[in-house]
């Protein structure tokens, strides 16, 4: 019989080593990391959207970004759905331009139409990044496009750094506004090798998130000209998104930023390592092949339901949780998960992860 | 020369008493709180509004209230946008009234109209809560009735028991659904001395804060029946409100509930005695006379600028902080400022305060 889903939670806690992403700190733990760092380096209340160290934070991404301004959102899907908002008004033109694999398309409820009354277009192939020849093919007109980097649901693929600036290039013959979602905009530096000015130097307006990679608990930025990140701050009070205090989100990201933005070559390194080892492993097949940021999809000649009952096993001996979830494919007998290369990994080390992943295997697969 | 607006920030923060409200801890200090809280009470992680602790606050709030369900939102304007859009959207018709000094109208930059898209009436009196006369002065079709109580502009007034329920009579005739802006509802317990859930009971949708009264960091819950609340958390993710991580507003709110609500009646005796003792001090008025909940506003016969002046020199002299802000009034010489009763002033007991408040009109007239 398997787990149900509370049972396999209770299972994960269980565990001692997890291979994908980072430690989770329970919320107390997290407090006590919050009330240390605040006291060193004495942070001061923020109160809707105003503060010292809201505002340095805020200045210090956009900067990073080389945007003139930046601001702090509660959320990152608030922060898309503003950018969304401004440049379709600015258009005179409720349609804007997406991969299907958008963020906004398969998990938001569809706020850009419900919320926004938005046009969305769906452009390009589940497969792969967004390209030039995609813009070609929308024979409408449209307000703005969004630009995933990378996109996840396709293991963390980039478009090259020629195939984007062919895309910025038609964008701005077609007159479109290029939005950037840059939820793991972090983890793509070391792919193209230049600085992230120089890629948000692509879009008029770029998305971060500082809870994933980051480590934080909730929260994103929301970068561009001044005018621009103005009018988003506006459209924040209105989305209920100007809050009387973002302190904890605020901390939670400005005191992890820079160590974890320090270790991602290592991370990517890991994971081109990580990929180059499980190339072996009966079954299993990678997307992308060679990982183009520290995130790859792991594909598995398996039923999903087999390949959990194998994760329990390994967890129930072992107390390693070698994945989070796993879904069936559209490849009758074939299902896939996700690896983000993090903190875990590096402490576990290439070689274990790989064998863990063969056990795996092959206990699916008995 | 009167100070500057940070001046006047830092000299706040050099004062040892103040007067309105709650001792405002630093961030540090509010998450060590949480960091021994949570630790205490084994939090657990919420994802997405999943959680144990989430799930339990919110069913807490909800019994309080008397109604099926609640679901805890990271602002109050969040949770009455999207009250407001489901009623209006359940009724079919895109227009709603409210109190000229709600929230929705004087601070939230016309998100109801530009976001949602709705029409809002503005019925009844600056001076005074909404009654069943204003509603019979709507003579438009209408899905929503927003009734705020207290109405915090006119020094948190309530109607009587009585005009309550005459007003939701008539709402009820004429198939207006009630919405309640119970952001200070916590404070009006013992001017009714009934329950919360009799107070919820006459209206459909409950919205309450967490983080005034209770001092929380940020977030509200809106509370009424299961698909009402299912339907609001479905807005919530279209609104970016469902956030990765909810727990340090959580926790803030969860840690501080009991011990606030326990002390209301205290602070509304503090808020009558000191309204007594207040009535002697020349050039001085206070709306509500008799206060309706631990919060008055105070009328001074000055101009603000001189109150200001009269403020700063006594924090700079006793390192007491009289009042936080002061506005110029329609009545040319006069000005107001608002006192919320709470543990500063129970702490300071009504003599001392009259005694600042008479000090302060001195200086002011002077």
């Amino acid at each position: 019989m398997p787990y149900t889903p509370e049972q396999r939670k209770a299972l994960m806690r269980q565990c001692t080593t997890l291979i994908s992403g980072f430690p989770r700190p329970t919320p107390a733990e997290t407090f006590q990391r919050l009330a240390d760092w605040s006291a060193s380096n004495a942070l001061d209340t923020d109160a809707y959207g105003n503060g010292h160290a809201l505002a340095a934070f805020e200045q210090k991404i956009a900067s990073l970004l080389g945007k003139e301004a930046a601001v702090f959102m509660p959320s990152g899907k608030m922060a898309q759905l503003i950018a969304l908002k401004i440049w379709t008004e600015r258009a005179g033109l409720p349609r804007f331009a997406m991969h299907p694999t958008s963020h906004l398309e398969l998990h938001e409820s569809r706020a850009y139409a419900s919320l926004l009354h938005l046009e969305g277009v769906l452009a390009g192939d589940w497969n792969r990044p967004l390209t030039r020849e995609d813009l070609d093919g929308i024979g409408e007109p449209i307000a703005a496009l969004m630009v995933e980097l990378p996109i996840r649901e396709a293991g963390g693929q980039l478009p090259s750094w020629d195939a984007l600036l062919a895309l910025r290039d038609k964008a701005r013959t077609r007159g479109v506004t290029l939005h950037m979602d840059g939820a793991r905009l972090w983890e793509c530096q070391p792919y193209y090798g230049r600085s992230y000015a120089e890629l948000a130097a692509l879009f008029d307006s770029v998305y971060v998130s500082v809870y994933k990679l980051i480590g934080g608990i909730s929260g994103a930025l929301l970068a561009g000209d001044a005018a621009f990140v103005a009018q988003a701050r506006l459209w924040q009070r209105r989305f209920g998104g100007e809050l009387p205090q973002i302190s904890p989100f605020l901390a939670a990201a400005a005191m992890q930023f820079d160590t974890r933005i320090a270790r991602i070559p290592e991370y990517y390194q890991c994971a081109l390592d990580l990929a180059q080892a499980l190339q072996t492993v009966p079954g299993l097949r990678l997307n992308p092949g060679t990982p183009h940021t520290p995130m790859m999809h792991l594909h598995f000649d398996a039923p999903a339901e087999a390949v959990l009952a194998a994760r329990d096993a390994i967890a129930e001996e072992e107390r390693c949780w070698v994945i989070g979830y796993c879904v069936d494919s559209r490849v009758p007998g074939w299902s896939s998960t996700e690896w983000v290369v993090g903190d875990n990994l590096l402490a576990l080390g290439v070689d274990t992860a790989r064998e863990y992943v063969e056990k795996l295997m092959r206990r699916a697969r008995a």
